[in-house]
């Protein structure tokens, strides 16, 4: 391998991402494997210089490949490798290359096996994908039947995987990654650290972080805005791991003690699994009441595993009966505020925290439109309660964009208040 | 303009696309742009032969900018237009064609009226943004503060927008589109249809489309897979956009004839998408009991714009307690057969059927992972039950996975159950 970690001259290794499929150029997919592949590599390292998706062309993959082969050290490439007649990677590479493709006998043992488990016959297309090009070094794939191989190009090494996404990260994991650190033996390594915020607007955050964020300052501290957060990123430059983590260390506690309970958490974390955490951590309970986000709430939280030690119960009150019914909403107080008001946000978590006995209830209700909004209560409106024993507090949002943005900013922004309540709840001395 | 919908010479125009920032390539935002951009040009006949990904970097930028000009008829390039110093494309954009930056006085009016809309001070930065390659010709933008531009680079037209998705969308529906179309003078369009299936594996259809699928045929036929859907992908090349329509229809009928309802819906559709829709058209009313799921089908259906209409009520039942308390499902049952088992999920969805009064309800309880498997019950067991006020079916699933492909594929499931009950539903004169 072309000492990864650096490059030949002891330079820092550069790597690039090829995915092949004619679905990524048409649109019909997005491509996520090249995203997860950079983010991987930077965990080790390894700076990703260039994305590129091509379709299943001969013309074309042959020029992508051959371009990224002169360019870097590392060649990520995914696609391609299924057991049908436009699945033509396999074959590409190997006339890249110059070899032969060749039978790799224990990978076509390791297919039968699979066909053998799941009942199937096995297929003549299925005995391709055991062919790989004379002299590579087969990956091997325990989820799936095409296995994926290394090999050199000029001097670039080119790692090829399947393009579906659970097989492709197992591979990168037991393959790509152990083998670049056990290469990395010159010092030199890049590591990063974000600090995810919610609340405030960009600018109110850059301003209070600039004097951090010159462009040549190490470590590195920039902004990154992308849905509903905002991301403060550390990049430290350090001749080894600890040394980089000491210098990121530094500016997140600087960072933190400027922008305080902003930050809700770190790296890949979502509000979802903060809020969860919280909460088991300190073994309160909780129970969701919804209209508008009809159910994105309580989808949210309970896609985090383990969240069950917490979550007790939601309802998704569309229909005023159901508010009634499930909430001992009263009618008359739906019909003297509507629907979507704060008093019917308040009793709708007052409801669900009586009904369930839980800490802490939410309850949501708005207009997440396109349609029915009106110009007293416009699409975009949302009332946000939360409840416990004490009190309810009831924040009055006013949101834009689609009807999607509506909802999950809604949503996100119930648990951003259960996050917050968990924190002082402790403190309490609950 | 290269005269789109055909080259130089009455060939067909070929394009690609470039976006730009550090944070693609590190895999800190899925790049969703460009799969997005593909399917709109598509849409007028216009295929796209690569995507590239380029970080906020001078020499890569120019590198990627003038490869793509190189072998492309039209480049549409996204991202890199904010008010920040590392947003260089303005720059770049103009120095690849060797032309000054000047300022266009009427794009500056507009942010600056923006500024004034918003109630905030205009910032130098943000004037830089009003400042676009000499000879170029301004994009609107009339969601934010980056206009966009268009200008030749060597025989490619080259069309420049932010990458904020929203912004974008606008600026290629209102510039790019209809200016494609203006300029398609020579016969020669595509046109795609997708017929998206669920249930049945990829081999299955395959092989009854397979006489179908010749790579020569026109219209094309060929199968994709991604998540839960199989899509049979029908791509007719005509000489007029009617002569490839009527191509399309003619084998659409025929794939219908084959597959039936195993095709939920097309193109776009989401399965809930089609699951309202039924519903809505029927005036059939709907309302979901959840356990593993967690939220996530009343999350889905309630997604769809309108559903109010035949939406009802979800329970998230998560603790055996609130299956209980909302559902009525009796303690005994519950320790009897377990909390995941077919009986309770009959008793979840009948439950649901008797307080709320629906038409429809459906009952979901399951082991989504990744841990509370046994050897008798393994994560992936799903049991789910749709009842009517005629009779309750209960399927009994064993999916494969991650929590959340067990849980979206729980989901998806039932939401077909729905849809199938619904087809027939009318079928019965209900």
């Amino acid at each position: 391998m072309t000492s990864p970690g650096k490059g030949n001259s002891g330079r820092e290794l550069r790597a690039e991402i090829v995915t092949i499929g004619t679905e990524l150029v048409q649109g019909l997919i997005v491509d996520t494997n090249s995203a997860w592949i950079s983010r991987r590599l930077a965990s080790v390292g390894v700076p990703v210089d260039f994305h590129t998706s091509v379709g299943d062309d001969e013309a074309r993959i042959e020029f992508a490949v051959r371009l990224a082969a002169s360019r870097s050290d590392l060649v990520m490439i995914a696609g391609g490798l299924g057991p049908t007649a436009d699945d033509i990677t396999r074959d590409m590479l190997a006339r890249i290359a110059g070899k032969k493709l060749v039978l790799h006998q224990p990978s076509l043992d390791l297919i039968a096996s699979m066909f053998a488990r799941w009942g199937r016959q096995m297929t003549e297309n299925n005995k391709t994908q055991a062919f790989l090009p004379e002299g590579s070094e087969v990956i091997e794939n325990h989820n799936g039947t095409a296995p994926g191989f290394c090999m050199k190009i000029g001097r670039a090494e080119v790692q090829v995987f399947p393009g579906v996404p659970h097989e492709l990260y197992a591979m990168v994991d037991e393959f790509t990654i152990p083998r670049i650190r056990a290469a990395q033996v010159v010092p030199g390594v890049i590591k990063m650290r974000r600090l995810l915020c919610f609340g405030p607007g960009e600018s109110a955050i850059d301003q209070k972080v600039r004097h951090l964020m010159a462009l040549d300052r190490n470590p590195n501290v920039g902004l990154l805005v992308h849905d509903y957060v905002i991301t403060v990123k550390i990049t430290a430059h350090g001749s080894s791991e600890p040394e980089a983590d000491a210098m990121i260390a530094k500016d997140e506690k600087d960072v933190r003690a400027i922008l305080g309970d902003i930050i809700f958490g770190v790296d890949d974390e979502r509000m979802s699994d903060v809020a969860a955490r919280e909460l088991i951590r300190r073994r309160l309970k909780i129970a969701i009441a919804e209209s508008c986000t009809g159910g994105m709430i309580a989808g949210m939280l309970t896609d985090v595993s383990g969240v069950s030690a917490a979550f007790l119960a939601g309802v998704v009150s569309y229909s005023n009966e159901s508010k009634q019914d499930f909430l001992g909403v009263p009618a008359e107080l739906i019909a003297k505020h509507g629907a979507v008001s704060e008093a019917v946000a308040r009793a709708m978590a007052e409801g669900m925290l009586k009904r369930t006995g839980a800490d802490v209830a939410v309850g949501v209700t708005g207009i997440a439109g396109p349609t029915g909004g009106t110009a007293e209560k416009p699409v975009g409106l949302v009332y946000i309660a939360r409840a416990d024993a004490k009190s309810t507090e009831v924040r009055e949002c006013r949101f834009s964009g689609s009807r999607d943005r509506i909802r999950v900013r809604s949503a996100v922004t119930a648990l951003d208040m259960v996050r917050r309540w968990a924190l002082t709840a402790t403190a309490r001395g609950k």
